[in-house]
């Protein structure tokens, strides 16, 4: 049998009119391989429209847009539709999940569980990102990795694997950075223009949930606490806590971090992260949450003291840290 | 001619008893280097003896040692001392300066303005570290990239590359980050160990720098001051300090990063950090100081708010950023 990427690649090279999309609140590897298949689709010398039905988040609008990326579906929907980086069929946003062709869907993913919904399935539970899929379509297709196309594949890399730094990183990823570096990509500006996005309003807000990390289980467990009257007083939102977890699990004695958010009234978003062997996915799931085994989340109802002391009681039984 | 890497290939299979030396408060690189030298010597049968007058900081209490670092030099010298890292000959440190063979020195470094200080000098700029080029000399003695060696060639060059974000990164780092991961190398598990280093107290003193960044010109300056109060009041030392510069400069509309460190009573190291085209090198020269385009730093001996309003005003005149 023909395997997808030879699939995709027909389709790509013989039909046209394709409608790219990912998952909505899209992350660098989400944006990247939207704009890295318009770059491919351009360079073929298709007509393609470009959406997300959250747009492009601010930290990234410098990515090199080979068309502007829409968030209102126009009213007639392009022939193909080329689905990235969506786990579940229902990430690409429910006004295309309606009226989206089923047909016509070309399924691009590195999630398990992704459920194969499109009529070409292209999924790749080893690949550290969709950006290195991309990366080999345009190789499969001749185009070479250059330019625009380039520096969208390497924000989707670099951002999905931690700067490889994460266990995902597969030794293909490093040399596809080597090989686009090779041909002129310029990798201390793309990463001063991932990097450098941050606010000062964000600054105080990682000053002041740094300043009250709480510790347990005999420091191995730390907690940070963000209420909705920190993002008041610092001016800041959710958009500004990412990647804060990661900072605070550099604690030497730290097994498990944590992160509370509160939502509304009595109502707190959880974040767990772990290394090695340390399950947290099993913990976030006794909360009716979700995730990966060192990365993980979920919901609690109850006021802030309550939800901690449930959280920390249950890190603290799964790890049998007392 | 024979190549420097030819040469001293020769040196390492012909002869035997060698010390090895990187510069005093050894980096990543410097550290890394030594041992992964120590683990070719090894490999090939050799005497050899480690040395750092500062011995191993705390931070790479993990990294996987052929010998121990030994911080005394023994009464008797061995034949032949390979120089590491080192940009100037005093680097070494004082006592070995004084009682090393010079006829049988062997310097290796990427270093501008070495000075070829050794018998055989291999010095070569666009290597991003010293591990990228031990690697390639334990490539060209056939000694393989695996185990305790890859492991301090990987410290070495994910260190000083930034974790292959800085403009030093070569497409030559990327793949033998690549062969090594190939070969086995724990990639997720380094990082853990290089990243996973933080204390509370240095968690305490990260978040008081960062609530009292103080920012000039129209906020394309950023100054953050640390004190020696500051260090008494958290209970950190100056070691605690490294790279929150570069948090600070994460900050959107900073062009110029700047800590101010209290010495001594009207003493202030300062450091800076810019990005492309803004040279701080040539402003810390003003001062005395020194270092790289993009990142250098130097001494003010003034009262401190006198020292900031110095510094304030020789980058905003030197930037033009009236």
């Amino acid at each position: 049998m023909e395997s997808p990427i030879k699939q995709i690649s027909r389709v790509l090279r013989s039909e046209d009119d394709f409608l790219v999309v990912s998952h909505y609140n899209p992350d660098g590897d989400a944006l990247g391989s939207t704009c890295a298949m318009g770059h491919i689709l351009k360079a073929l010398g298709k007509q393609f429209t470009l959406y997300n039905t959250s747009g492009v988040p601010q930290r990234y609008d410098f990515v090199n847009k080979p068309a502007e990326i829409l968030t209102e579906l126009p009213e007639r929907l392009p022939k193909w539709t080329i689905v990235l980086d969506c786990g579940a069929k229902d990430r690409m946003g429910d006004e295309l999940m309606k009226r989206v062709d089923q047909t016509r869907i070309i399924d691009i993913d590195h999630h398990l569980g992704n459920g194969d919904y499109g009529e070409i399935n292209w999924v790749d539970v080893r690949q550290p990102a969709v950006g290195s899929m991309i990366a080999e379509l345009a190789t499969e297709l001749e185009v070479p990795l250059i330019g625009g196309l380039a520096e969208c594949i390497y924000l989707a890399v670099a951002t999905d694997t931690g700067f490889f730094s994460y266990g995902s990183t597969t030794p293909e990823s490093l040399e596809l950075a080597a090989t686009m570096l090779r041909h002129g990509l310029d990798l201390a500006r793309m990463n001063e223009r991932i990097t450098k996005q941050w606010s000062e309003e964000r600054m105080r807000l990682w000053s002041e949930v740094m300043s009250d990390v709480q510790l347990f289980a005999d420091k191995r467990v730390a907690v940070g606490t963000i209420t909705q009257e920190i993002f008041e007083r610092t001016g800041t939102t959710s958009g500004d806590t990412e990647n804060i977890i990661n900072f605070i699990r550099r604690l030497k004695s730290v097994r498990v971090a944590a992160i509370l958010r509160e939502e509304g009234e009595n109502c707190y978003k959880f974040s767990l992260r772990s290394y090695g062997n340390d399950n947290v996915q099993e913990i976030a799931s006794q909360f009716g949450g979700g995730g990966h085994k060192n990365a993980s989340g979920g919901t609690i109802e109850a006021p802030l003291d309550e939800a901690r002391e449930l959280l920390v009681s249950a890190i603290t039984a799964a790890l049998e840290l007392d």
